[in-house]
């Protein structure tokens, strides 16, 4: 990939495009598909600022200069001390950039979705007057269509997790504890090579499966009958897997199965509508629409997928009323579900990579019923 | 612990004092501490407002509801689904809490380093005219003392963390890249009972040990004399223990030794003297003021050290300047460190929890220099 100034002046259209005088940029997946480094973050704020003419400047914690120095930014760098506070380093930034036959600073784009309010603050007071507005949609465009080198981190990332699924089924016994299936699966993303783990897992089993967002419980037992639902990855240099499949313990009711199979028939749906040129609304309609014709259609709760790659959820939202075009390079989840409360939830859900022509489908795990423990 | 509602009480007084109208809370660890259950924050806002005469409200996504409804939550809820857009339920929500006889909501308060500035324009648009402040500090103090319950919590996550560590350095040798020493540490973490990762955890040898926030490399095999620095901690229930110890390979050379022992005659200087009383600047001056006599002083570069609970960063920041008295139940890190840049990093550091008279010292792994591999 190119140097981190020449990407970063990958934004310089779309805030031309939006009347953006400013951006700034925290720590997190733009920063990271910038810089190739990412900053946590936490009590320290850290911004790059990028004004339309190209000019940067940064704001930056002293005790992080080490970690920054060797990205290759090369604008002023305001950095501030523990024992000061930040503000004045903000200050001195909104000076730099202030100063300018520009004119005024009058709008600052800033990620809605992960700049947060004290940054935000300090901000404001650098740039008196200013209207700060969200952009994360636009800014996170860079992100948007994936490079091969990309597609083949999240190829990685898919890899180790599907390895540590199917050593991990081969492990889960009837009795065990949901966080004890859990371990088990954290122990084998890691022995496989994942260097972090994509999101917190989601290992739920019998009523906990329909549980949208379930934390595995200490004390409850996977039972014969059950539904063990998987909702994980691990990540390879930042980048994401995100898989789910859903099991059955022991046996299986006919119930169960043709509740199961609704499920699958709209993941194979998606799988087959998804290509270049239709909308992200289309694609939901298509597999929604699968649902809504299966005797479960009361048991739907959610959209069809998401972006994937630095962000486990990401542009573009595979969803209704999204116009977006789909369109090569563009990476993102295919995850019907449903969800009877109380009782049993079932999603399976691929990773897919838009091509010429239809997608490639970069999950490659087994999707049909399966009986284990 | 009390009712989620009995909890939430508890920031009324603090909202008389700061005149705040209205709180709002977002996912993350006040939200964990009041409700016992934590949501990640995504692109789907999720807000629990609570008016000044005790009136709350909640913004859901309508897919969080199984989650959300079973905590005990007793105010109206606005819940929106994927296909809309959640302005309409902020709308509501601010509708909600507008109307009363206590007048025009004038003043939020939000948890200023949580809260996203996406979910801060939902706000002010759902409160027009309402100034938006950064109540952060306010909001978790209900935080800062901690509950024997909570350092219980603390106890299980320091107590697998150091199980972990001491298995990891026996299987440390030398020619291993920093990454597989992660690896092994990672997978200790786990199978000693850790349920996550406090935080990304820092592995560094040589060089990289004077990096702040160092990632372990891919390609850098550790060798004889390099420092190995661990800065790493598991969780339980969400409570995070944070540990450093710093190792050296196969021999230690008379400098280095030196220089170890610098921080370690300050982190014993920090232990000797936290106590009740004192504020969190005489803490962190003793500290500093031990490596500052020493030979080492031109290598410092941070604070003592932070708060520790249900954020690996809270309240109270060990710092010069910081006038917080340390009082009963506050619990933090004791983290002096040496950095000699491109050559070499030392940080030892120890989890304490202020008692009556002095601290109770939850760390109890070895601090003496110690040659592994």
């Amino acid at each position: 990939m190119a140097s981190p100034m020449r990407e970063l002046e990958r934004l310089l259209p779309l805030m031309e495009r939006d009347r953006l005088d400013v951006v700034a940029l925290v720590g997190g997946a733009n920063f990271q598909r910038l810089f190739r480094w990412d900053f946590h973050q936490n009590e320290r704020p850290l911004v790059v600022l990028l004004r339309r003419d190209g000019k940067a400047v940064a704001v930056v914690p002293h005790l992080e200069l080490p970690s920054f120095n060797p990205l290759g930014f090369e604008g002023e760098v305001f950095f501030w001390r523990d024992e000061e506070r930040f503000e004045g380093a903000f200050q001195k930034a909104g000076g730099a950039l202030g100063q300018s036959t520009m004119g005024k600073v009058a709008r600052i784009g800033v990620e809605g979705q992960r700049m947060r309010v004290f940054e935000q603050l300090a901000l404001a007071r650098a740039f008196p007057g200013a209207e700060i507005v969200d952009a994360h949609a636009a800014i996170s465009t860079i992100r948007l269509h994936k490079t091969a080198e990309e597609i083949a981190e999240l190829r990685a990332a898919i890899r180790v997790s599907e390895a540590a699924l199917e050593k991990t089924i081969a492990r889960v016994r009837i009795g065990m504890t949901e966080r004890e299936v859990e371990g088990l699966l954290v122990g084998e993303l890691f022995a496989a090579g994942a260097q972090e783990l994509a999101f917190s897992p989601i290992v739920a089993a019998g009523d906990n499966s329909a549980q949208s967002h379930a934390k595995a419980r200490p004390d409850y037992r996977v039972k014969a009958g059950d539904a063990l639902l998987f909702d994980f990855g691990g990540a390879i240099n930042g980048y994401r897997a995100d898989i789910t499949r859903t099991f059955f313990l022991g046996h299986v009711s006919d119930a169960d199965r043709a509740f199961y199979n609704a499920v699958l028939a709209a993941n194979e749906v998606g799988r087959a509508t998804a290509k270049p040129g239709i909308t992200a609304h289309d694609l939901d309609d298509a597999v929604l629409s699968s649902l809504e014709a299966s005797p479960f259609a009361r048991f739907m709760r959610h959209k069809t997928g998401h972006g994937l790659g630095l962000e486990v959820h990401e542009d573009p939202y595979i969803m209704r009323t999204n116009g977006t075009v789909l369109a090569e390079g563009m990476v993102f989840t295919i995850e019907p579900g449903l969800y009877e409360n109380d009782r049993i939830g079932v999603r399976i859900e691929d990773d897919v990579v838009v091509m010429a022509t239809g997608v490639d489908v970069l999950t490659s795990f087994p999707r049909d019923l399966r009986v284990i423990g």
